[in-house]
């Protein structure tokens, strides 16, 4: 009943992991024929991913999980904001002394408590609440924007009631007035269809152990106008964005999982959308009781 | 040949792992039955690593490498210096402006790469550089020191030359002077005898691929005294200090390999330094010079 903290990993992924749980342990920045087995198989995971989400294989870095994803979206944007020069969409731009970012009061609190750690470093944030079914309204955010937001970063799915916001929208009203879109898919990939350039998203992280990928394993999509500076410092893996030797097996098995996901998601969906008015039906035979106390639905159906 | 770039996973760890990897695949977050097996294997793992280093449980930090328990150590004690209050054994500082590290020139990238964007955050770094066997001279370090200095970053063993520095008088001089001592511990733990005590360590970096456990993971050890601000935000996952769900197989096989070498410890020194006897020998009868060109030997034996 909670595959929304951590799912099972998906027998083909784990089959997929295991020469590189054996004997195709090498460091894949290695420059010797053991190495290349491994660096083929990080190239092969990347481009699976890429095309899940009709992304670039290039605009794909390698995290060890959703939070790193989050954590380096927001610090990552809000470094380059202060840097002169330009933000993405915004060419007069020559560094922001108080960038401010817009984001709901309901993200996860990987994104949440980034961005309270930001409020001491000088960053503004503005938190907009969901109406009553969930759902951010656009207009809201709109009404935050000032001169100084760089940022807005809306998940796109909630990851406790599941409601699913309107980031095409949300998109497009941030390219539209030069700021940099994020949202945080850790409760939406592999679950429902995600195309990067349709929902006019900039930065997106992900976690495979959401879509029965294996846990320490994530990434962030970041759009090839875009360079965000490192977060974690280092070697030169990730195109010298993302220092630390990757995890070959981590990637793999969430390359692996993405594409089961992604090749049977209308299945995955008939089948939860089901079992969901199943769910509902049966509160409703209840009357909306369990065990003697009220049940309120939180978020839309 | 490269057994320093990473290694083989031990079979025995894979065997503790598989579990976490099909059937106990729960979030040990969780507060259900499920999430218990994972939440007690985690804290298995937690107590096995501290005991291979005469360490507490709640002083290992889980962290996905080396490189991110190295970023950590730094950026973190940096943050700490310039809060007011106190610094680890320097009860008067009341907030330094420009905090001074002394590092040494052949640290790891993960050092040397942090070390320099932390300069570009108006934190003053010294780089000693070693002698010519490959030893950081403790005199070096001490020339060095000046008020503001806060950290000393010295890594135990070096990652090319193999080089193992020392660390128990370099760990004992910041002590004396009321600096913290953080040594990148990636290419000495689980080859060499580490007790944190004795070595006078305040902060140290793992990574479990390079002693026979998986890729994306390692821990940071932290002085219990010593509360460095997270790198990472989001849940309250490790004390509230690292967020992100806990890399479950991962943190069971670094724990499961670290015993291994643990308990192997002497017997794979003795055969190590057999093998190193029986190369130099060769070298030697070869008059130091291999395929026409002459042998150097870096470091010292």
């Amino acid at each position: 009943m909670d595959n929304a903290a951590s799912t099972r990993l998906n027998a083909y992924a784990l089959e997929k992991m295991m020469p590189f749980l054996t004997d195709e342990y090498a460091n894949p920045g290695g420059v010797y024929d053991h190495a290349s087995g491994a660096a083929r198989a990080v190239a092969k995971a990347r481009h699976d991913i890429a095309y899940t989400i009709g992304a670039e294989p290039n605009e794909i870095y390698f995290t060890c999980g959703g939070t790193e994803a989050d954590n380096w979206a927001l610090m990552g944007a809000a470094a380059l904001a202060k840097t002169p020069g330009m933000v993405f969409g915004r060419r007069n731009v020559t560094g922001i002394q108080s960038p401010h970012i817009i984001t709901s009061s309901f993200e996860h609190h990987a994104v949440l408590n980034t961005c309270r750690y930001l409020e001491t470093l000088g960053v503004e944030v503005s938190y907009v609440n969901p109406s009553g079914d969930g759902i951010i309204p656009v207009s809201a955010i709109e009404k935050q924007i000032c001169s100084d937001t760089m940022l807005i970063s809306i998940m796109l799915a909630n990851n406790e009631t599941g409601t699913i916001q309107p980031v095409k929208e949300i998109g497009k009203l941030a390219r539209d007035k030069g700021i940099l879109f994020h949202t945080d898919a850790v409760a939406a990939y592999g679950h429902i269809p995600i195309d990067v350039n349709e929902l006019n998203i900039d930065l997106m992280s992900v976690s495979a152990h959401k879509l029965n990928g294996p846990k320490g394993v994530g990434f962030l999509y970041m759009r090839g106008s875009i360079k965000l500076p490192p977060f974690m410092h280092g070697g030169a893996q990730e195109q010298g964005r993302r220092a630390g030797t990757v995890n070959v097996p981590g990637v793999v098995g969430m390359a692996s999982a993405a594409i089961c996901h992604h090749d049977e998601m209308a299945e995955n969906l008939r089948r939860v959308n089901e079992l969901g008015d199943h769910f509902m039906h049966r509160l409703e035979a209840m009357e909306y009781r369990i065990g003697g106390r009220n049940v309120r639905i939180n978020g839309s159906i």
